[in-house]
């Protein structure tokens, strides 16, 4: 089984959400080997919207649910590669419309952000009409390369409707080694207790003996 | 397919090593629904060594290798678990003697460790001998429900050896209620660059349709 690491490695120089300096994580090496110490220890500070990771409701909805209401069954199962590189400033409807998106899919698009290391304020969103039509669709999750659904669109409408109608969402993902394609999931998150969000380590399987797609 | 989660949750009073105040997750909300913020968001400083989580060579070993060095290969894949909780106080090489365990072989002990959720001081551990004995059938990695392989052995020889070769060690799985046999296993660290452990989610896939073991 071919295994492909989707996720963003976390370290104090990675990208972080507009290059805000409070965003970065914060490694702290709190024991190392020497002549007082037998091991290493290392204690770090994370936002839970670092890298890659996954949204729960209560990030954009108030009173909305935590992390626990996200189901392993919705997080180790297949997905969709789809392959929106061609796409310059946002996902919309259009860009949708012509794929083979069905209910209950796991959707990951594929876009210019997975060429690019450090953040773009310019990354490519999905916009409302995108998202409606995936709701339309009647998705279960979908995940994208930027580090956000959207950049900061007037009432965050597209994390709102979909958080709203508890579609999954993985933020950061790095898709550029990745072709279109079915693949196996899983996204697995820390399991933070009352968290709107949680970092996540996302692979996609692939079985060796089928065509590589 | 049923999947069994065996991961700890992780929150301000959960079990930390010997009850240490230093090494509880602490947890900051650093923006809240209202009407000054549209979302949450939450920030939480974690310990490397904290809940479910994977030593690399570097814990205990000086200049040993960090997390890039354990490939996804060896992290999601069948494993096997065994029912040990018949055992008083350490896993020594006769408890482990009479186990299917073979060459290259992920196994899973499920302790008393797993009924008790505070830290337990005396939580059973794996010993020199029992660990010279892993080493011996050539297995692949050891997961253990205690918080660690060993409580403070001198010279910390259960890690030392194990670690030196190289063999995956997970520390704090929760198997109470995990029936001895084989299973797939994804244990998914966060991708934290040079660091000597990390935090991971594990979890166990039985397909439904087999009988269960």
């Amino acid at each position: 089984m071919k295994i492909i690491d989707v996720s963003m490695e976390i370290h104090p120089d990675m990208a972080v959400w507009k290059n805000k300096e409070e965003k970065r994580p914060q490694f702290e090496v709190t024991r190392d080997h020497g002549p007082d110490s037998p091991a290493r220890e290392t204690k770090v500070t994370l936002d839970m919207h670092t890298g890659t990771h996954i949204d729960a409701p209560l990030h954009f909805v108030a009173n909305g649910e935590t992390m626990e209401s996200i189901s392993l069954q919705s997080l180790i199962r297949p997905a969709k590669v789809f392959d929106l590189t061609a796409v310059e400033d946002s996902i919309s409807r259009e860009d949708l419309e012509s794929l083979s998106i069905q209910s209950d899919d796991f959707v990951l698009f594929k876009t210019k952000s997975s060429f690019h290391d450090g953040f773009d304020p310019s990354f490519v969103f999905i916009d409302k009409t995108a998202a409606d039509y995936l709701l339309e669709k009647g998705i279960a999750g979908v995940g994208t390369d930027g580090l956000g659904v959207e950049r900061s669109q007037p009432d965050h409408e597209t994390h709102r409707s979909l958080l709203g109608d508890k579609v999954v969402i993985i933020e950061g993902l790095r898709l550029a080694g990745v072709e279109a394609g079915e693949y196996g999931m899983a996204a697995l998150p820390l399991k933070l207790k009352n968290v709107e969000a949680a970092p996540a380590r996302v692979v996609l399987m692939q079985d060796d003996s089928e065509p590589i797609q």
